[in-house]
């Protein structure tokens, strides 16, 4: 079988909440030719000659502990507005096969296994999967709902950790799209040093960072002093809700800062509010108020309002990831992937501006043009 | 007298507006230690290490055809807040001594000069600038008042045409700040080409096109589809009147314009529009509203407001585009710069995104860091 | 028959348009249950205890030019998510029904038939529809998409005033809830005055003037004064191409000016743009940004973005003022009914402020309920 | 000596503060012909003919712990652009005046007066402050930073109530124009019913509440539901500080959310931030996203951006309930004052819609007008 016959896995931890179900609903939309691929990098003329694993060939499956199902939750997603109202009839084939390969995971309420024996239990799931579909090659993609900040002396790993090792242990390359812990737990450095496989995260940028990674640069470049950087979140998800939680939010305020410190070289004044309010559904709203100086001291603002919809705007950036993952993973290559900071608001690595990003990803992709 | 002790001339084409009396003051204060260069790319640390003209051994004289002084138009500027209120006296001398070579220029109403008498009476009055300080080099600015569109079979040179012809004639390098026509006269082709002198324009990138230079790039690069991208400026000085006339306004929108189509590939919806309020004065506010497509084709909108001073945003790049181009010429180059798009919105060639353009910058003033 | 158990005919000028069409499905949905009423003042607590027509009561006609039919029309907001995607379907019937009452109107390209004629015959159109479904009493709206103002020479009447004229020659009480001329034709006023008739008018305030009406007395009250009110609106359906022409729009902006010299005294500085944006379809965005002194001559400035859906805003209304004029009918009331400026932009007298208006729609309102 | 022959008192608490410098500064510039009575609601045409307390008849004392002085933190607020950069030199008289009636106030750290005892001796400096000047009445006014919310348990009185015991206790009329507790404490209940003397309250209405005052019954009266309104306030100057301590913030923001609930009728979705960004100084910037449903459910957004200086907006306030109070104590009337909600975020009871505030001071000031 020559690799561009294979078909590539994807297993999807939150398989069905938002940004997976408008994941797996898209994939088939686009590759049925109901839809062109916006937002899609990969799909890009600029980047289309590589043999990347082509969106018909992508297999899903994952982890879910809730009780809804994947035609469900897109029923619910295309009745808000957030997936074309006569997508989920359009793709319930592929949903539905995708919901028979999503397992519950864990760790459930009273559960008794140790660390280690949940760990084997999801790289169990995984492999099952793999075999059942003849899969060369599963890529596993954190898309769950953001996990509280783990208590430093608790000696449990979170669960983002416990399937990040789970997908190790698999012989799986990982993306972690959250804010949550995933590989980025000392105690699995050892395991993602030895396993020969490669990864990234985490937090993927869809929105506010998105624009502070292009804005701040222009601050740079142009000499022009920062002072004040404020800004606030308003999402109705499930991530409005699970980042209202300080502690859930510490994680995700530490990317958005990051960019600004690595751009502008300090850390200018300002918060950044995350509010959960319901009524906005998966609609999510970011203000940011810049209060910057110019020649002579002359004090300027610059404000923007970013309205958008965070499934959408997360599900083509996942495509991408497994699509470069799994071409890395082909390509042998193993480790962090810091020329995929482009994606991320907390990358491994790598510049913090935009440009500089999408220049390292170019050059990424030259090299994974020339590697298969 | 080696290069670095020489003093440069710097000739304003519109030597006593708000641009003009901004870049005279600001340049005196931070020579004098009174303000930190904020503003002016060629000081931060990354370009510091280049032989720039010292902006102590700066000297301004121009032409303006207007009644009032640089003094004058200073002690205005602070009391609209646009100058710090104490500065007009602390660099009272050195804007006396400017506005002691400012000429009138041309034509006034009822002159009978011809276009080609009127080009020797400019060079006149540069070469007699030079030879009076004795300049090795004075480099042209044109910041005067945007000129109305000429009519295309008017057979006189436009007022801006005149000041750039007299410049070359006069063996001075050229920068045109101004949406004006400037050196983009046909008639003026075999002379910029024949003058073997550096040049650069059109029209300074200080406001909502500068965003757009980076925000633009941002939607390419994350292969979303932009629909539509209005915009509505309100500025009240010289340029809201001047540009509320659709004439005047005609060729600073194609500038607009060329940044969205040189880079997302297509001229999307949507306006511009120029609103003369002269209860702002100096301060220029700028709304745009990006209409954008992603996933499956939901659609998103981006908002930005941008609230800056004029003056403050143009006169530090007045100063770093005297500085780059009077090194331009050291080195011998002559022509166009293309290098230099990172400051006009209309510039000689070269890539339209804001990064492209910095990079290109960066490796330009490289090039001058080893001619010397 | 007593008064409640009568039907009311709603004669729409414009019935197969985007307001139209949210008008008649609207009503049907809420007639049903499938809706609250959300938007219609009438139906309010506070105005609930009046004898309106109630919505099961309203039979729809029209005159409408175009190809298009009242279900394709509410096929194509649906698809736009104007309207909820299973609402046609939903009301079907109900469109449909109305359908079968519109009639073409005039005059077509061509047509020599004079004005009278054209009255007589839009007359007969609607003294039809009344004979045919019984109706003691057809309130004419036009809700047509917004004329070219008429050139002042032109001995012809525009379309709105022949449509007007008709209504009252049928003895129907007149509404226009757009900025064409409609009755207001010196023409018609002594038709107006002798048809003891009620008529309202005109432009529906349905975004940036409303926002305007409560804002402008705010800094009235407290005694700030409002240096400049500068606006633009993007919108893309019918009116977004009507009025992006300047003789359209000359009329709406008439109307948008008043009320900030109604309430505030004077005319500040700024201007109103209309833009013609395609890709936003029937939603519309409108920002102003209001420049104001406070204390010691301050400036502060308040900016606002409204993003809503036209035809949403304006259906409830069309409801309202037919409920309204119908009463007002039936209580034997004739003439402009100043009470109703709080409907529109430009209406026949009373005060500017929102607050005032709604003082006066409620003493209206009390009236009617002990007239009957 | 007539009414209108004497002078009167006000005595600031916080008199060395950015509202107290400002009010005491803008009233003498104002009463010297300096500047127009910009914000000063008593001094527009419709209030003019009642026989206020000129601003040439005040005179300024008041409360500070601080070192600072009123001349010196005029010239601070000067250099700041909060006041004109000329004024603190016009003024340095008045200022220097207002300057020597500041006492310490207290208690100060390891003061071991009792509550008792600290009214007593802040009623003798306002005695002293009335005899020394000769005044037949003081009003005072808090106008200091905002205190921390009032442990329930503390069996001390928060500073601010001691403050309007002090008042009370001194025969004076109170204003409290902060969220501070002031005459809001229990324990104060039957000393302000006994004290026969008027008094307002609480916190200045000055940007985010004064829009929600005159917003919110816009959505009321259209019949259209308000989901979520979310707002962020950002501010530098020593409320920024004050008011990001939560405990601060807690009586302000209650105040927002009550216009909220008072003229819509329910509390809708959303919170309030209040972010302390020192390098916007005296600036303050509300940022407020309304999101709203209309007809059909049909999701719309409202957004605001207000900026303002704090103090510009406070003091002619402070000026104007000064003027009130005087003439409602020389009318005789004692206890609260609920026709000047108009003023505040948490008032004494009345309409919560800024149109009904300002109906019932109008009504006020009428009854004023007749009864001296």
């Amino acid at each position: 079988m020559t690799p561009t016959d294979a078909r590539t896995g994807v297993w999807l931890i939150g398989a069905r909440g938002s940004v997976a179900t408008t994941t797996v609903a898209g994939c088939a939309a686009i590759a049925a030719g109901l839809h062109p691929p916006t937002g899609i990098v990969t799909a890009a003329p600029a980047f289309a000659d590589v043999a990347w694993p082509p969106l018909s060939s992508l297999v899903f499956g994952g982890h879910d502990p809730t009780d809804r199902t994947l035609p469900g939750k897109a029923a619910e997603l295309a009745a808000a507005g957030v997936l074309p109202h006569d997508l989920p009839a359009a793709v319930a084939r592929e949903l539905a096969e995708a919901d028979r390969e999503v397992r519950p995971g864990g760790p459930s309420t009273g559960d008794t296994r140790t660390d280690d024996e949940l760990i084997a239990s999801f790289a169990a799931d995984i492999a099952s999967f793999a075999t059942r579909h003849d899969l060369p090659r599963v890529v596993v993609v954190n898309v769950a709902t953001t996990e509280p900040a783990a208590h430093p002396d608790d000696p449990r790993l979170p669960p983002s950790s416990l399937y990040a090792a789970a997908a190790l242990r698999a012989g799986c390359p990982y993306v972690n799209f959250t804010p949550s812990t995933g590989l980025r737990s000392p105690a699995l450095a050892s395991l993602a040093a030895d396993s020969g496989l490669p990864h990234a995260g985490r937090d993927g940028k869809t929105g506010q960072t998105l624009l502070r990674a292009v804005l701040a640069p222009m601050f740079s470049q142009r000499a022009l002093t920062v002072r004040a950087w404020s800004g606030t979140n308003l999402l109705g998800g499930g991530d409005g809700a699970a980042l209202s939680d300080p502690a859930a939010a510490a994680a995700k305020n530490a990317g958005k800062a990051r960019v600004l410190t690595d751009t502008l070289g300090h850390a200018p004044q300002g918060e950044v509010h995350i509010d959960d309010v319901p009524a906005l559904g998966d609609w999510k709203t970011a203000w940011d108020h810049v209060a910057f100086e110019g020649f002579l001291g002359t004090r300027m603002v610059l404000q923007t309002i970013w309205q958008g919809c965070d499934s959408a705007l997360a599900a083509p950036l996942v495509l991408d990831l497994v699509r470069l993952v799994a071409r890395a993973h082909q390509a042998g290559l193993s480790g962090p992937l810091p020329d995929l900071g482009f994606y991320f608001k907390d990358p491994d690595g790598g510049p913090g501006g935009l440009a500089e990003q999408f220049a390292a990803l170019s050059a990424f992709v030259a090299r994974l043009r020339t590697s298969g």
